[in-house]
């Protein structure tokens, strides 16, 4: 496949503008073809348009078409093979092993997407019958399913070209809901994502679906961004990425004069708590495993685990510190996040009390490897200094000394929300810690036992979300088949003929699906 | 209950302001007593900080707990009796039946959360098991729920002084799923509010539920609302009343620095539509229908319908005009209410072509009766001043000749988010109107059939809700079981140990819910 770099409106390939962007391979430092062309208000404008139309239509179609179309971007997106992952590993300089994984990973969420709108039990149907003879007034039949929201502006995320961008996550569950999708490209990696378009477009064709079901712009200024997320036929908004950035499309889109839904996930420290028991039995272990989360992918995950409380006992943090000498530094996925990730490390090494122990090791004269680094602090310091509960993109943690259940608690109250918070303990530890569980429910959406939280599984019990700043909307996930609620809202059809009712509603349960029917649930009715 | 018109700061009788509210008798235009002192910054911000600690114990307390609390507020309300529906009448110059009748809907939307809460599944809990011997990588063990979302503030709506005000569906919601709430009284009902809300803390204390669990705050001044939206512990919003407070308390939810949910129910003009074929068989009892539909609270329900597509033909509009004109003006719910009728009539009746028809009967003198109006244009104008499609509470409805459906369809993507949509047709009308279903249910949360929009059953089917501006979360219902689910958020347990766990976790299913176990619904294990 050449790359055009051009937009892709609907089915329509499309280059107002200039060709403005780049991509860059950080691992060689080096620019790559061919620079794309960001999208113009119109090209912006006609996305929107063209979606609009096609919700309109999409809507109506059986579920079983949202599940053939995913399969079939599934099978487009295999297809591309090896220049794919080439083009991956030089947008982002992540190895190609962690390329395959994520394809591999993208291809399964859309397969489970078209298995999700295939057996269809998703929206959620509730049936109650009439009353004719209820007193004082009869009751009236009413039958309620969640049906498509309309139109869903995607972002991609810098770190995760494939699972969280043109055909991720976001994009599979609005699908799956039927919903188009206007997509805008991280300019980090422009060609991953026209290809991804493309495979998308190519399945788009072959399940004979109508013109702007999906379309892709290009964009490095914010000013694309916002237009997308202010366009008349937009009603929610997918996103993965920076605090600020997020915080700026949801207050576009709160300020709308007809507000509409942004999930953006964004920044998490993800605390640990390693309580004594645990730490008495296993030292090594956690220091050893904590390492490993911190750097995996050069601290690029949304899981990283930002911040540590443990007892400052010797072996636990000598070990730690020994190890983070010994890290290795390596590439992050461009210039400007290596940038973000020293200036936050010196605003927190500023703090006075916090100490530093960084990889002695060099890294590459390109400067574009990151140091992994272990910051520790006091919990005085901690509580009192709140920047240093904010998150540091990147491969460090801080490792804040703490030893009492009151110098948990108080730490716990302090955090701000968390995709994930981690208790290591022993079974007496719990005991002992009981309402530090509580504590971090209350401001995290996973909560893991002896465990690091980076690795999302996809499935249905998987909770990718959390309270702001985690994200825009702690009541929703952007990874597992639940993802699929932010893109769906409730109908309630009264006194409605069989004949104009959704086949999800009707007598007889035609769509096989469960169903709450007069209060109960049921797979028979 | 002898009134003594304070705030209620948890347990706690607070007086720290002027009393400077009083109610209002609009049938008897009289004033009545106690006056009610309108919160401090001082105790709103108490009862925030009072919710907030409540919160930490009640989210832990068994869901029985919740459940019988419930159970135990309608007991005391409806231990009120006579004077509760005499407060309710002076204060709203309803009649003593809709006030016995709105009292009885109350208890029992009270009793159909406690067995929503008693029965438990609403949680959603979906457990996936370990898969210790996958490859790459072991699977762990995933186990979601949904937890409380934290102190919720609830705003009582003019129109509905018990069933959507202090001991409402919102406030009845919030406590199913274990959340605190603030509730601001409205002030045209301060009475019936205190009356409520002393019922309320006297079941918390019967039930030993912690200090704050609940507050009244009295407040005429819109800065008590946005202080108690501001609260930092305050995580969502219910309000039912006008687009312009609603929306006012939007933007303060979505500007805090960390935004949080407002479940604002607002403006909406329910479109009924009429086709030919509905027309030609029942001209006569669809006008009757009609003119009760929008008369009834004098046009003071959420769901009144205030647009009417229809053909010209004689017979219908000339009975319409005829039931218009014969309809008896009534009071209406504060004087205040009464002049925005009246300044909204007027609106309309100023856009050139639009004719109108009112009441020839005499209001009483004490000017707080509406005159029933009908307005009539035709499509041309409707499709030409947006105005048009704007709501105005009260009994009035604006009937839109139209007769194609070309014409029905124009109409249909014209309109904004509405509470309701409503099709009056034979079998061949939908078949020649097809797509007007799919538009309508693209822009409100009801569709009725051959039916009224006014009168909302309170069931797990049940959708009131719709896109903006009818709402400002159209994801939700305000009205039903599924209400409870604005108040909650997903949390995921990786690899807990099981006496860790929420009940609703657990193996073996102690709770006895329908979970998802493994991808499957199940009730047995």
């Amino acid at each position: 496949m050449e790359l055009h770099g051009k937009n892709l409106i609907g089915y329509r390939v499309s280059a107002e503008g200039s060709a403005s962007i780049s991509a860059f391979n950080p691992a060689l430092s080096a620019p790559l073809t061919p620079a794309f062309y960001e999208a113009t208000s119109s090209e912006i404008a006609a996305a929107g348009d063209l979606a609009a139309a096609a919700a309109e239509s999409f809507r109506d179609r059986p579920a079983a078409d949202a599940a053939a179309f995913l399969d079939r971007i599934a099978e487009e997106l295999s297809a591309l093979g090896d220049p794919l992952l080439d083009r991956f590993t030089a947008e982002t300089g992540l190895p190609r092993e962690r390329a395959a994984g994520e394809l591999a990973r993208t291809t399964g969420q859309l397969r489970m997407f078209a298995s999700l709108a295939r057996e269809g039990s998703w929206v959620d149907a509730r049936i109650d019958h009439a009353l004719p003879d209820r007193k004082p007034l009869p009751k009236p039949d009413l039958r309620r399913m969640l049906v498509p929201l309309g139109p869903v502006a995607v972002f991609g995320a810098s770190n995760f070209p494939l699972a969280f961008s043109v055909a991720g996550g976001d994009t599979a569950s609005a699908f799956a809901a039927r919903n188009p999708v206007v997509c805008k490209a991280h300019p980090a990696h422009p060609g991953t994502s026209e290809m991804a378009a493309r495979a998308i477009l190519a399945a788009a064709r072959a399940c004979s679906l109508p013109d702007g079901v999906f379309s892709l712009i290009h964009g490095a200024d914010p000013a694309v961004s916002l237009a997308l997320v202010r366009h008349p036929a937009i009603r929610a908004v997918g996103f993965t990425g920076s605090l600020r950035a997020g915080r700026a499309l949801f207050d576009a889109a709160s300020q709308r004069p007809d507000p509409i839904f942004v999930y953006a996930e964004m920044g998490s420290v993800n605390p640990i708590f390693i309580l004594p028991g645990a730490l008495a039995e296993r030292s090594d272990a956690i220091a050893d495993g904590l390492r490993q989360s911190v750097n995996a992918s050069t601290g690029q995950m949304c899981t990283c685990p930002g911040l540590v409380f443990a007892s400052a006992a010797a072996p636990f943090a000598a070990r730690l510190r020994d190890l983070f000498r010994q890290s290795t530094p390596a590439t992050m996925l461009h210039p400007g996040i290596l940038r973000s990730y020293e200036s936050g490390l010196a605003r927190l090494q500023s703090v006075s009390g916090v100490a530093s122990t960084a990889s002695t090791l060099d890294p590459d004269s390109a400067r574009t490897q990151a140091r992994p680094t272990l910051l520790e602090a006091g919990l005085d310091e901690f509580l009192a200094h709140p920047e240093l509960g904010e998150e540091v993109f990147g491969p460090s943690t801080l490792l804040v000394h703490c030893d009492s259940p009151a110098g948990f608690e108080a730490a716990a109250r302090r955090l701000e929300g968390s995709l994930t918070a981690t208790i290591h303990g022993t079974p007496a530890d719990l005991e002992s810690h009981r309402s530090l569980v509580s504590l971090l429910a209350a401001r995290a959406g996973r909560i893991l036992f002896n465990g690091f939280p980076t690795g999302v599984e996809v499935c249905p019990s998987m909770n990718h979300g959390g309270p702001y700043p985690a994200t825009t909307d702690s009541k929703f996930t952007s990874v597992g088949t639940a993802a699929i609620l932010r893109f769906a809202r409730p109908v309630c059809f009264q006194n409605f003929p069989q004949s104009a009712l959704p086949v999800e509603l009707r007598d007889g349960n035609p769509a096989q699906i469960w169903r709450t029917v007069d209060g109960r649930f049921t797979h028979e009715e």
